[in-house]
């Protein structure tokens, strides 16, 4: 058995910074990379697309709002074709860095109130996944499973990597408990533990009332942007190792 | 005898522009796009880029250094990763854009301060064209004859569009005269055309002092950014279709 | 009989600009400067501020929300406490510009989606007059009659510059016609002419279906950010000296 | 005997920021409050306006260059005008954010590569005076001794707070060792505080080749933008008071 972990990375600007990029580098096995819209500026995108080409991690597009006062987590009234083009125009600078730094970039993951934009519009959605298509058909679209933007990536002709957020809780609908709920974000590193441990053995998560739902994923998602991210990412990868579950990039593992 | 015609485009943001770019898309071959980093945006890049498309006009990437409120006209200092990180971000990004609409970045100019921060270090200079080379071997480089930035795109084997510069004095060496000193600027629509007339005849331009220079140049470049730009630019054209050149984009041109 | 009219100006940014603000300058009796949020920057402020007191015309801030790229008209999440410190922020921003040169701050002017955002609720507009007495008692708010916004700021003790809008056409409840709707904005200057002349003789404006309301307004609202809106405002500020209306100031004005 | 405390703060962006604001409030005497363009938003300035108020500490505008991706540390080719414009934009508008939370904008300290630009042209330090003096004439200059800023200040009337850099290296003259030279930064605790004891016992430094100096100053200054840096200023404190120092906003103590 082979599972993802993957987490945002690069979520700086200039001199400012939320987490240490460089040693959750060492965890992961693909990088959401900001590119410079709600977070990350060209040189922060450089030094991430080196330090993962060094480590053997994938890498992809994190597009968002653009936004930086707000990390892209306001949504912003913006039609479909603007959404589009501040697709392509993510994408394509993240792929123009990685060009020269002989490394590639192999998938696309939406980020906070942007992607909230296309998981609520099956159309906005669809419209994406054509431009995510029309730059590279081997892109893999990074997505909780059941949702809108899943099935608008399928339908484009991407292939899908599903994600389990190993320390979000979830609703017995599969959806998450949304942010400010008390108990929506778990940090307990047992509990953490526990779920990822369940989510290998018998591919389900038990939700907020108690109930187990499967849990239909290829990769664990790791929230980045707090302290004690990096040692969270650890216990989910010592979890993974200890069940004999091989960690290993989306490109190996999407469907 | 082909000439390429090319125009800096785009050049605005939001809701502000400096020129009528689809005005100005009916006469020129080839179209230097704003990256939104002096000027442009996603949005403005896109309408750009369809624009192009549809008149069978070439693309490049018109990349500048990150100061919206200059309009990339302020030396900045800049050290030479960010130089460059900053080029393959924009590259990339106008890549984006374009693969999307159906149409291919074909051409390189670098905007004013940000160019000229090239011209005045060959290390640079040779660095940057390494980043052109490495996103895409095939790209043109445009650049006035004999300088820094023309030499080093050679060595990094890219093929260049070398340009004259139908509305802007010379001196005896061959360098512009510069912006502010009387007369550095030709607004004369006779005056232009006579200029253009003498290049394409003999392959000479009149300097500031009366010499006559050689002006080894595939294309002529009319700046966009002033009221009546389009005007000049069809005086340009007109005057080589008299002429008998053919107005060609630099995909057919460059060596 | 007196009125004010004002324009919203100094609308570009760096290099770009939206309207002619020296030639508007010459017509207006006030001027709603933007902050450098949807536009403006501390230069273009530094020079409406000097030409303003130069034209002896009264100046207030036009604050927005914070967005360059969207012009400051699309609606923004933003919560109470953000509202008004970006509230506080350009109007102090502005006053700073201000007693530099010589002037004051005599008023101020909510700009497109962030008066919008007032205009919907009652407890953020109150919180918001109460800023702008807070940083000065003395600052008079330019506001639509019947307005939250204008309940608002007469409980806050503000005085209240109330303004008719002579290019816009009108609900029968004295809503404005929505942008984008036939007829929303009117060009036609022997239209507007003979709108200022009904409002000036009996105090009326006939609405889109013809119905007559009564419009309590002490000041006419042109706007700056077409072309040709100087000549706009001349035909306005003709009408109302041939009518034999003083034009005035706000700060003669408000009550 | 007093002495005044004081650090740069609110150098963050949005999410993002450098130190502990809310702890090094409680240490120091007076704040120099980042403005908006180097780095601090409204929001983040209003939030230290009122810990500083809380805490009975004096505030300060704490003016950068327009760059959020360098954080000010970047020289810029801003003329004199432009560096006026930006100076009465950024202290009006933590005026205004002061005004609103019933505190008041006591002084003003340049930052980083905006006050390098000051410190080396007399002219225009002179003019950036003269633009705080027309603001208010009872703000004070923060500023090292002996320097173009404070014979500038003092000739447009302001009053001066002449400070003491505890945690840098001195050269003979009185200038700081250059960032990046070996030994600039001082980081030991109990050397800082060997420094300031000698500074308040005998008014000397000693430099980095051994020599004692006069240090003409009447405010500590201490760096903020580093982890430890609250550890750091409260070995400054706990260093004066054990000499009987009292800790004093520059209000009583600048001359």
């Amino acid at each position: 058995m082979k599972l993802d972990i993957n987490s945002d990375m690069g979520e700086g600007f200039g001199r400012w910074s939320v987490a240490d990029d460089a040693d959750m580098m060492q965890i992961v096995s693909s990088a959401n990379i900001a590119c410079g819209y709600h977070a990350g500026d060209h040189d922060i995108m450089a030094r991430c697309v080196a330090a993962a080409r060094e480590a053997g991690v994938a890498i992809g597009a994190h597009p968002g709002f653009r936004d930086l006062i707000g990390f892209g987590r306001r949504m912003m009234p913006v039609d479909r074709t603007e959404m589009c083009n501040m697709l392509a125009y993510q994408i394509g600078a993240l792929q123009g860095i990685a060009a020269v730094a002989g490394h590639r970039v192999s998938h696309v993951s939406y980020h906070a109130a942007y992607g909230n934009a296309a998981l609520a519009d099956a159309d906005l959605a669809a419209a994406m996944a054509a431009v995510i298509a029309g730059i590279d058909r081997e892109l893999i679209f990074y997505s909780q499973p059941d949702t809108e933007v899943e099935h608008a990536a399928r339908k484009a002709g991407l292939r899908v990597m599903t994600l389990f957020l190993a320390d979000r809780a979830y609703l017995p609908d599969g959806n998450l408990v949304p942010r400010g709920r008390p108990g929506a974000v778990i940090t307990d590193h047992d509990e953490i533990a526990r779920r990822v441990a369940r989510f290998v053995e018998d591919g389900k998560v038990v939700t907020a009332d108690g109930t187990a739902i499967g849990m239909r994923a290829k990769g664990i998602l790791v929230h980045s942007d707090t302290p004690g991210s990096a040692e969270l990412a650890r216990t989910v990868r010592a979890t993974l190792e200890r069940l004999g579950v091989e960690v290993a990039p989306s490109t190996e593992l999407a469907d």
